[in-house]
């Protein structure tokens, strides 16, 4: 029987080429199979980002979502049909490894932060040699683009999802002295009323794609609530410390 | 007069040199000064992962800390004494600047993420073309290491420091899904004690000097708190998700 292969999950960064590291790139053009999840009809934003440096020679394995919304009709639960989803991906990696073959699984920002191969790594982990090379995630890209130094000295940094409700939003956006909102897209407008109230808009800063082509920064004021894609992020930078 | 030259604050990411980005790495080359902090008598971090790609036409130059320790005997104040540091290194910089040079600022992990660069920054921005280069952080380099994913779907991250009060820290940690501790050193005993009161002992992971070739992992309890260096972090990772 083959020597199995060996599992990595490689952060390849928010969205600029420029940004993969060196040794994501030296992996990635080794690896024979090269796996990314995608919506159904695109072609993958982590694809996208690397596929300049990928060759014929390597097999291109895109793991197409089966749903393109958290809100489905019962019987149907998002998170039944999303856990089959993860239990078929992980099957036919786990296929390409027990073959021999080694599998880049690529994750747009960091494979451990908030990314899906998480859920790979969660299935396979414990039976394959496994690696994660970590990434430029996409708050940092963020921060860079905006100009905003974000945590100074002791300062703590509050990583939260728009998707959170709001009390619990408003309750850990007025406890930290720096945060970050992701997943902003529908929530956006939720999120500038609460930034509102506290009086922390002055201090937002909001960029869609951060360091993508297509980035975009807008002020607060004037993002459209119903067009904030889900590639926006929110940063609410710490106050300078005034060394 | 010259063309003032522009400014860069470049992430070098948490250690090895392979963790890199293709941007930092191009823009270091062209740099005709390459700046760096460092302590006293040291090399530098940031700048050991660099040193292989710079060149003798470039200018290396070092910024010393004036202080070791931020424990100063009265009428010294740290922060007095660290203000004019920064405000002599950015007038050294600003010098180079003007007089047409590009100057590179390096930073371990990200320079926007608790980075010594943010000081600079924030004294420079204003009157220079400044430009910031995202890098990998400590914290998800050290996640990496772990082979710990840090944060599933829309869990709170809670970034923070061991140097805060114990009830902030018992507070703090206790509210969030998910938490990562920088800055242990010295104060590794306190949080060891509070993750143990919280519960959350077995979930903690430890490491120290996250990629670096002098790497050690740790388990928790083994951990000895008058020997855990500066550059150590613990994890607290999410819960995992079902999916």
């Amino acid at each position: 029987m083959a020597q199995p292969g060996r599992l990595f999950g490689i952060g390849v960064g928010p969205g600029d080429p420029e940004l993969l590291t060196l040794k994501a790139l030296r992996l990635l053009k080794a690896a024979p199979v090269v796996a990314y999840f995608v919506a159904k009809g695109k072609k993958g934003n982590a694809y996208g980002i690397v596929e300049a440096h990928l060759d014929d020679t390597q097999l291109h394995l895109p793991l197409v979502y089966p749903v393109t919304t958290e809100a489905l009709e019962p019987p149907l639960s998002y998170e039944a049909v999303i856990a089959d989803f993860y239990d078929t991906a992980a099957g036919v990696i786990a296929a390409h490894l027990q073959s021999g073959r080694d599998v880049a699984v690529i994750c747009e920002g960091d494979p451990f932060f908030y990314g899906s191969y998480m859920y790979l790594h969660d299935r396979l982990a414990a039976r394959f040699d496994t690696e994660v090379v970590p990434g430029v995630c996409s708050m940092l890209g963020g921060a860079a683009v905006l100009g905003a130094p974000l945590v100074y000295r002791n300062q703590s940094l509050a990583v939260l999802s728009g998707v959170l409700p709001e009390h619990e939003l408003r309750r850990r956006l007025a406890d930290a002295d720096a945060a970050v909102v992701m997943k902003l897209g529908r929530n956006f407008d939720k999120v500038r009323r609460i930034l509102d109230e506290l009086g922390l808009a002055q201090r937002a800063l909001y960029v869609e794609r951060a360091t993508m082509a297509n980035q975009r920064i807008v002020p607060l004021a004037e993002v459209d609530p119903m067009a904030s894609p889900y590639f926006s992020l929110l940063v609410v930078p710490g106050k300078k410390w005034q060394a």
